[in-house]
């Protein structure tokens, strides 16, 4: 490249893999690689009935700049609603508006993280929170999971041989990629571990009111007595992805620092769009809405377990995810899951590897299938397409 | 604080004048601090038509996610349209959208700029750009202007000095924060240079089609032939800034590490958003609302200047924007127009000092006024009420 670019253009690179999935977007692919909702869910009447009136009652005010931190409103209702729900006492002050949580993740690395810095978080890890990580080359401190998520034991002694450690990055609910829930047990005990060693948390949570099994469980940052966990929240699987809306509820010392950094990368999230959620979560039935969306997934998720276990080869593992969009799938460990994406497609059925997932790299023999936003019908039929392409290899 | 920050987060700070600010949005305040559009002007009614169309016809689509680089339609008529109204020949392949030309500018940064790094700009300059710069504790080497511009001998004397100088940002039409726009001898010249020394020039172009005097000029990116002009346009002055749309037009090596880089900062723009300004410009008369958005502001500003002339002390100098939204004017050395803004803000009358807009600071007897979002009679008003405030000094 001609250009002189800074040192950290060097880690954005084209990935084989992101190659490979651009073909999974045709029609004729049956695609458990996406993690997109289901598109026949989202409220669009209740949305065209709300666009409409705010276009006519406050059309300019909601097509004209506004605040960074985000329209008050919306971010009253995320205090008193969404964050009550995940047990945690807050108020609008401590609330952000971001453009998904995505930019969440983003700016949570921009305002902790030096490059070389030590990162802690599960193994394995959201894909796209591992790109923002990279371009800070940071070091990670993978830590490993069982079915009651990140294993606390090892992140204490992680914790204890690298003190310096700059941020714990969590999923704790229905985990991307495998699907795992972390105990109520481990989340107390996280936020032990956070303030005795006064390291910030990113809490990651797209997919908690997805319940299919048990209630909600309470955030870490319900335990977090000083401020030091970050929540992350979207709108994009209970509402819808399009409009671009999440929020941060952090301690009021960060958020500041967040509304700098917002009014730096974009000035605002849209106005108009901030508006839509804050009325459809004051004025409409949210809840109603999240039990529907809870209703098909859960009879995707036993559509596809269902196939698994009538399709698969007999010893392969996968989790039971008890919510949110993804189940994990362990091959044998000769297995390299991109070759096993190549035989895939030309059954024209798409999957993601597993191995992008592990900040490390390695572990080529896990795969992540997702069941929300395949039909019923789909479902079945590729999960049985992708055990027959499974089977040659056992 | 008690957090372990990122170096970066001690360039974070709160500012006086943002605080300042803040009271200007008082009801009662006659503001020409903000670079706010005239939301009277909104095409709410078009906005209404379109909105009800998409989500009649394609609403789930225009819901769901979609592609980092931005919806292929929107991308092909800004280069088929906007772009060609500024001389550049182009298509889609060249253009990403942003979330505004601010994350134009924050993507520039990140991919161009490492700590230390030397960065060329007007002096004065964008102080939303100043801010992403500061972020990598850049080195300013400022070029003075005169009315037609950053004068280009001395640009060409502080490259020959610096030939390590990592970018160059340029506002070439109607300038922020001065309403001075670049002749098209010295954007030929511009281009020649950043070819010369290889280096990329970011070119900011959020008000070049509000134009009230001669004809669109031809972009500094039509006469760069190697690729090294990254064109940053914006929708928020000629359509509305509530959705946050806007584009980057660059070289494809450039565009697909953007790419990259809006994949981790927010995975992409609104999707209903891009559907709505895309089909406005393809099938609603944008070039005859920009007509309607200059009648109105050109009869602003010459209220403004009309004002000034009347009511200013005799010996102040001001700039004749020939477009755009801003007007400059330069006090008496001695005057702090922090001081002067307390107390014009006790005659409900606010602007933005001028420190803020120069990179190395200093420059304190500056102010920007904006003429384009208060109505007349406010700004026959204020301009008023300013002049006997100024006249005490003098």
């Amino acid at each position: 490249m001609k250009y002189k670019l800074a040192n950290r253009a060097s880690t954005l690179k084209a990935s084989e893999i992101r190659e490979l999935l651009k073909l999974t977007e045709q029609p004729e692919i049956i695609s458990f690689a996406g993690g997109l909702p289901a598109p026949e869910l989202f409220p669009v009447q209740d949305i065209t009935e709300l666009t409409m009136r705010i276009l006519a009652t406050e059309g300019r005010q909601a097509l004209q700049y506004s605040t960074t931190e985000g329209y008050l409103p919306l971010r009253e209702v995320i205090a008193n609603q969404r964050m009550k729900l995940a047990s945690v006492d807050t108020t609008s002050d401590n609330i952000i508006i971001t453009a998904g949580s995505q930019q969440g993740i983003d700016f949570c690395a921009r305002l902790i993280i030096n490059d070389g810095d030590y990162v802690i978080c599960e193994d394995p890890s959201y894909m796209g929170a591992i790109n923002v990580f990279n371009m800070y080359n940071v070091n990670y401190l993978p830590i490993p999971m069982d079915d009651e998520g990140m294993i606390i034991d090892e992140l204490e002694k992680t914790l204890a041989k690298h003190p310096d450690a700059k941020v714990i990055y969590t999923i704790p609910d229905f985990q991307n990629p495998t699907g795992r829930t972390m105990s109520i047990e481990r989340r107390k005990r996280l936020a032990e571990l956070a303030a005795k060693y006064q390291i910030p948390v990113m809490e990651d949570n797209p997919y908690g009111e997805l319940i299919f099994e048990g209630d909600r469980n309470p955030a870490i940052k319900s335990f977090d007595a000083d401020g030091w966990v970050i929540y992350l929240g979207s709108f994009s699987k209970t509402f819808c992805p399009g409009y671009r809306i999440g929020w941060m509820c952090a301690d009021s010392e960060l958020i500041s620092k967040f509304v700098m950094l917002k009014q730096s990368a974009d000035l605002q999230c849209s106005t108009i769009a901030q508006r839509e959620v804050a009325y459809y979560l004051r004025d409409m039935n949210i809840d109603s809405h999240i039990k529907e969306i809870i209703k098909v997934y859960k009879n995707r998720r036993d559509l596809m377990l269902d196939g698994i276990k009538k399709h698969f080869p007999n010893n392969i593992k996968y989790t039971i995810p008890a919510g949110g969009l993804f189940t994990w799938v362990e091959l044998k460990p000769e297995i390299h899951a991109a070759d096993l994406l190549v035989e895939a497609l030309k059954e024209n059925v798409a999957f993601v590897p597993g191995g992008a997932f592990f900040p490390n790299g390695g572990n080529t023999n896990y795969l992540r299938l997702n069941y929300s936003n395949m039909t019923e019908d789909k479902i079945v039929e590729g999960v049985e397409r992708l055990g027959n392409v499974l089977k040659r290899y056992y």
